[in-house]
C-alpha cells in the first residue's frame, strides 16, 4: 500500500505542475474534503481556511473560475515531496501525512521557494484506485493568503 | 527493508517538524552516535562537529538543555528528503545514505532554504523496530555553526 | 520495478553531488540520449538543447572536457527529488518522470536554489542493471545556458 500512495502523491504533484488543472479534481472521491490552511490555524483550532471545498464538484468549480479569471501572471510550480509517514492503514482507508515543498517559477525564469508544508490525507479505496477522500493542506507559513491562485 | 527505511526517515523527519523534540531520541539506540559536520571537515577527516552525542541520554540531555534555554526566537522547520540510497544491508544493520533540504519558517512567515546536506546512517533492527545506531549529518555549507539550535 | 528505479534515481545524484562525474556516464546505455532543456522549448517542440549527447562516449567526453576546464569557480550540488510518476512500464523499459530540485552552495558556503524540473526517463534493463537509455532533463526556467556546467 505504502508505494501506491507514494505513486499517487506524485501523480497528483504532477498534474498541477502539468498545467493540467481539469484533472486535479479527478485525484478525490465525490464527497471529498479539501482545504487549505495555515499551521498557526491549525494549531489554534481556527476553522479558517484559504481554501475551501466539499465535493468534486465544488473543485472543479474552482478550476472553472480560475481559467475564466485568469489574473494572475502565468508562473508554474513545482512541488518537491518526501516520503509519506502512513498513520493508520484499514482495508479501505490510509491515513497519512506527507512534507512538500513549492517551488515557484516566474515568466521571467526568477524560481523561489513558495510555500512549504504538509498534506494531511486521507485515501480511500474505490474499484481499486486510490482517491483522496480528504485532505487538509497545512502550510507552514502564515503569509500565504493573497498569493495562492491554483491548488496545492 | 527499502521501504522501512524510507518510512523511518519521514517520521523522523515529521517528529522534528512537529516540534516533538522530546520523541527525537526514541529514533536512536542506546548506545548510538550522533553527529553533525560540514562535508569540508568530513572530507578532510576533521573531527570537528558542530554537535555530538554518544548515546541516547545524551541526546535527551541536549532536548532538556534545549527546552530550558529557549532563547532562540521560535521559529519551525520543513524536512525534505530523497529516497535513501542503501549501501550495504546485513541481517541486523542497513547502511544508508539520505539527502535532506530543510526549510526554516520564521514566525514571521519568512520561509528560506536554511541548509542541505545528507544523513550517513547506520540502522539496526531491534525487537522488529528500525532504529539508528549512528547518524552522521553533512551538512554541505560551512556556514552553520551558529545558527544550528535544535536536531537536524 | 517501482522500488528500483527510486533506487535508481538516488544513485544517480549521489554520483554527481559526491563529485564522482567520471562515474556518471555509467548510469547510462551505450546508445543512449541525455539532453538537458526548458520546459518552453519543450512545449513549443524546438530541438534546442542546452547540453546534448547520445552516446555514453560522448558523456564521457563532456566530463574529461569539464574536468580540464576546470574554469568554474569550486561549488557543489545537492539534488532533492520526489519518487518518479512510473509512466509505462514493459519486460524491458520502464518510462518515468521524476521532479527535482536542485541546490547550489558556492565554495563561501552561500546555498541557493538553483534549478528546478522533471527528468523524463527511459530505463531500461541490462544484465540486471537499470540503465538509462534516455534521460531529458526538462528545466523549468528559461535562465539556465550559462550556468550549466556540471550534469543534472
Amino acid at each position: 500500500m505504502f508505494h501506491h500512495i507514494l505513486q499517487a502523491q506524485s501523480k497528483y504533484a504532477k498534474c498541477i505542475d502539468d498545467d493540467r488543472l481539469e484533472d486535479w479534481p479527478s485525484f478525490f472521491t465525490d464527497d471529498c474534503l479539501y482545504r487549505v490552511t495555515t499551521a498557526d490555524n491549525e494549531k489554534h483550532g481556527l476553522a479558517a481556511s484559504v481554501m475551501f471545498a466539499d465535493s468534486r464538484a465544488a473543485l472543479i468549480d474552482r478550476i472553472t473560475a480560475l481559467r475564466e479569471a485568469n489574473i494572475y501572471e502565468r508562473h508554474s510550480y513545482r512541488h518537491i515531496l518526501s516520503a509519506p509517514v502512513v498513520l493508520s492503514e484499514a482495508a479501505h482507508e490510509v491515513v497519512s501525512e506527507t512534507s512538500f515543498l513549492l517551488v515557484r517559477i516566474m515568466r521571467d525564469g526568477v524560481t523561489d521557494l513558495f510555500l512549504s508544508g504538509r498534506y494531511q490525507d486521507k485515501y480511500c479505496v474505490e474499484n481499486d484506485r486510490l482517491l483522496l477522500s480528504e485532505r487538509i493542506v497545512v502550510c507552514d507559513s502564515s503569509r500565504i493568503d493573497t498569493l495562492l491562485a491554483i491548488p496545492v
